[in-house]
């Protein structure tokens, strides 16, 4: 449903009630409580709990700016559109994977949903060691659904056109192509790493080769309209337990390269794999393997039962495209890497290690293994090669 | 300027007078013809003259259905617009290479631009065997400043992302999927071919590498929002003589690979060669060669002198680009081979040709080098190897 409004204005913890009451269904003379939860950079997460059964919706708002570099950043209003209409679309061919949406309002940048309180964002979860045995698999079958069925292989390709100009996003776009694809590459004030390790991105700085297949990277990532992604598809994106599995915060969704979700996610697996030993660290490459693996499968089931694409029975069309979206996933996977290493936005598995001379030798691994993945991603074969690096096999 | 209407009807020859006398300066008192040129399949065509001076203006206006196939196919208006704003958006970068606009109308679907009746159809001159010696540097110098200019190496992010959402054109791209890269590759009733060509025909159908080819050259016509393009640059879209070179009917345009540009105009250089012999099978060689080497150079100049990515100064970068479009516009110039050999809508150059046997010889060696461009887009290192095929020393 929508919400019929006219002017934004930013929620208090009493009209966020209000709002709440007006799209959902809480028992009549139900007490309603209401928290900001968010972390107040980008959006305000409202959470409306009835205390009597524990039940509550989320109203999330886009805050009109962003609080990172010290300074606020202008961001539109409209990521809150695109984040809902993300989520829908989604959530049609993914269900059970993303939250449900309530209602939306375009005026007040709001998005009600599903209250996922009961899950922990699945970064926090690794990196306290817990265990999330359907993350890769759901993982998978949720990049699988969601881009096979937005791409032109499942569309009729009006239909394709018609999301692709819907889901234009420039703004958020163009914080990846700075952040993720330029900053990093180049001495850029919005950079960030420790003294240690100025030699190391100095070397990336310098490394011509590297900078090349960056380019490409980035020029794959500004015009190559596959489907619609998610766009920042990484382990903080993510709410998960032991049995349950859903995707959230879809606002950089737009229409681009299959490879740049997978990848994402990829990268963030390693970044956490990284810092792991023995066992713990096979939990994280086991996951490697098994989202492309199930990725693979789900996308090659599709693409049999239901493609629509004329050359879909052309002996090899379908590896094809797959091995495209492989070396893109790999690729796009060594540069967020880099960037959540020297970048603006760090992650906290590898910023969280206290001990600095581990840090420092691990955040060099994952640039080490960030380069790999860029230069080499054409000729490494299988995932299992991507397994055998972040296992350290060939570090 | 745009003219003030509100609801479509089709222009009559006297309406025409009245629509022209509204936005061009005719001098006072004169005494306007009008006379319907166009050949009637999409659009109607108003050549207004003031008697007087000789001079005057184009109406084009689009009919609400495409007369092809015997049956009338319903036809999106909207390619009027279209057609206008990539006249309008080419021009501020190739001025004096597109007709002038001087009004558009969107409800009556009309463009009112400049008469270029001093000037032939590039594709009826060069079967009249007349030589346009501007024609190929001309072009060269078109694809390389629309194609440029309209993409993420000359327009800021934004910018980019809007246009390529205004100019979003589904309709007539299906057409171009259709017809150039699905249907000529299957057994398709909308398929066009001597008997004679049977057996050549269904060796295409039956080659498995070359439908794999042709439909990773179609994903990319789906899905790499390049720049602005043309979208149908045949010599029958150039006005040309001696001294000029005017690029009409972009109806087209879109936000695609921009290797497809250079490829059309190059298959249809390529069909003209084939017909013809010795010194003037040169001159169409030497346009080939021609059109690449300014398309390349000025490109280049461009890339240096005006281009904003971050990347620009990469090594090899550029070189990787225009490496891409080469193979790209190679793969897309053997799909139109084919398809205007094969497939609904043929080229005079052939089709015009009365000896039966050497027809039909002819349009094999189209076939074959169709083929050839894209089985071997990747491997095929320069224009001058283009130009060897088209020469025949390869055949």
């Amino acid at each position: 449903m929508t919400i019929a409004t006219n002017q934004y204005a930013a929620l208090t913890e009493e009209t966020a009630i209000a709002l709440a009451k007006s799209v959902y269904p809480f028992p009549e003379g139900a007490e309603l409580s209401s928290r900001e939860i968010g972390d107040g950079n980008l959006n305000y997460v409202f959470r409306i709990t009835d205390s009597a059964s524990g039940k509550g919706v989320i109203i999330k708002q886009a805050l009109p700016y962003a609080k990172v570099v010290g300074e606020s950043w202008p961001l539109t209003l409209k990521r809150a559109e695109t984040e809902a209409a993300a989520l829908l679309k989604h959530g049609e061919f993914a269900p059970g994977l993303v939250p449900e949406v309530y209602a939306t309002d375009t005026d007040l940048a709001v998005t009600v949903m599903e209250d996922l309180s009961h899950l922990k964002i699945a970064r926090e979860g690794l990196i306290a060691g817990e265990s999330y045995p359907k993350l890769s698999s759901d993982i998978g079958e949720y990049l699988a659904r969601t881009l096979f069925h937005t791409s032109d292989f499942a569309l009729h390709p009006f239909e394709k056109k018609r999301l692709a100009a819907e889901f234009s996003n420039p703004e958020l776009c163009k914080i990846t192509e700075d952040l993720i694809f330029t900053d990093p590459f180049f001495d850029r004030e919005t950079n960030d790493f420790e003294p240690q390790l100025r030699l190391a991105v100095e070397a990336i700085w310098n490394n011509a080769p590297l900078q090349l297949e960056a380019a490409k990277l980035k020029y794959s990532f500004l015009t190559e309209a596959e489907a619609l992604l998610h766009g920042d598809l990484h382990t903080g994106s993510i709410f998960a337990s032991a049995e349950e599995t859903k995707v959230i915060d879809p606002e950089f969704a737009f229409y681009g390269p299959i490879g740049f979700d997978v990848g994402l996610f990829l990268a963030n697996l390693i970044a956490q794999g990284i810092t792991r030993t023995g066992e713990g660290r096979k939990v994280i490459t086991d996951h490697i393997a098994k989202t492309w693996e199930t990725f693979e499968g789900t996308f090659s089931a599709l693409w049999e039962a239901e493609g629509v694409e004329a050359f879909k029975n052309t002996p090899g069309y379908r590896e094809a495209i797959l091995e495209k979206v492989f070396s893109d996933a790999l690729g796009f996977a060594g540069c967020e890497l880099i960037r959540r290493t020297i970048g603006l936005a760090h992650v906290k598995d590898l910023d969280g290690i206290e001990e600095e001379a581990r840090r420092i030798e691990l955040k060099k691994q994952a640039l080490e293994l960030g380069e790999t993945l860029i230069l080499n991603r054409r000729t490494i074969k299988d995932i299992g090669a991507v397994v055998r690096l972040a296992e350290g096999e060939a570090r």
